[in-house]
């Protein structure tokens, strides 16, 4: 129906997450009306984004150098590691600006549905940068049962070295209602009690 | 947040229409996953659109060359011209497969709302391509405010013209039901009723 160059155009649209066919031709004919300036810069941010993000070889966040702007950073506590599913997930942690450790990507989770195995994920590095400085491993993984899984392996695979580890709070979210909450996250909520006041 | 290569690539991600931060963030992660192949040709077919594709010198509709695909079929009827909004209209009717004639894309519709006046749109182009050879002007702009005022201002442009002007026909849909249809829709449907049978 199209030229074959347009069509061509709205099947690399296709490929994005969630795009169907009238949603890429919306996008072709945006891309049809942008002005050389920006066209030349979508195309330079694609080029320089693939050749010189990577992930970072201490923790797997996304970098522009061999470290990532975090792991470069000395004033954080090096001393202890937050350990999460996707890079997503380490700037949802950084816009609290609550905490100051460092990080590790795991890259996914262990997943037998989707035949995703601990050797496909970014664990054998965690415990490769475990030394005699790391205090602490926080497993932040997200509290589905895929998350719940790999915080379990990877406890089970600390327990013999010398750090503390624990896993982030699971309860009734902040603004939450008890009798909008499902069964699971109350029962939760109930055994996670903390003692308050004396 | 992210390295600013991530960030300026999200951004440019964001100019397309309906896309808010969090979709141009998943947009720009799968980019960075597709291989090197996938992502030339996606460059590739960026600027070849850019750079090859254009308005039809005659009809305004996507072209490779200065006459679209469709102006250069000598087995379509150049007497009979049907006058749409915009490219996607041509593909609308295309795919009928029914309408054997040629277009004129106007390029939008007139709306003082929008300020869009008629010398906005291929307005002229399409007064000055109507020769002896002419016979009809389908005038195929959407039923819309809009449409109806764009198609009204046409049919009195093209008065002293010697071409019958006709106007697509409104109505209920092909499945559409009576009680779900809204009243100006039945009205048209009453107004634009014709004869059957003898």
């Amino acid at each position: 129906m199209y030229p074959a160059i347009f069509e061509a155009l709205v099947n690399n649209f296709r490929k994005l997450p969630g795009v169907g066919l009238k949603t890429a031709e919306r996008y072709a004919f945006e891309c049809l009306k942008w002005n050389q300036e920006d066209t030349d810069d979508f195309i330079k941010n694609i080029t320089n984004a693939k050749n010189q993000l990577r992930p970072c070889v201490v923790c797997g966040n996304l970098a522009e150098h061999d470290k990532c702007d975090i792991c470069s950073d000395g004033q954080r506590d090096q001393t202890i590691i937050c350990v999460v599913e996707t890079i997503k997930d380490v700037v949802a942690m950084e816009k609290t600006q609550e905490y100051h450790g460092v990080y590790h990507v795991l890259n996914g989770v262990i997943s037998t549905s989707k035949g995703i195995m601990p050797d496909d994920l970014n664990i054998n590095s965690l415990i490769e940068r475990i030394n005699e400085d790391t205090k602490e491993i926080i497993i932040a993984t997200n509290p589905t049962v895929e998350g719940e899984t790999t915080a379990l392996y990877l406890s089970k695979l600390l327990e013999k070295k010398a750090v503390t580890v624990t896993r982030i709070a699971h309860g009734l979210p902040m603004g939450g209602h008890l009798d909008y909450a499902d069964e699971l996250t109350l029962i939760k909520a109930i055994e996670g009690r903390k003692q308050i006041g004396q």
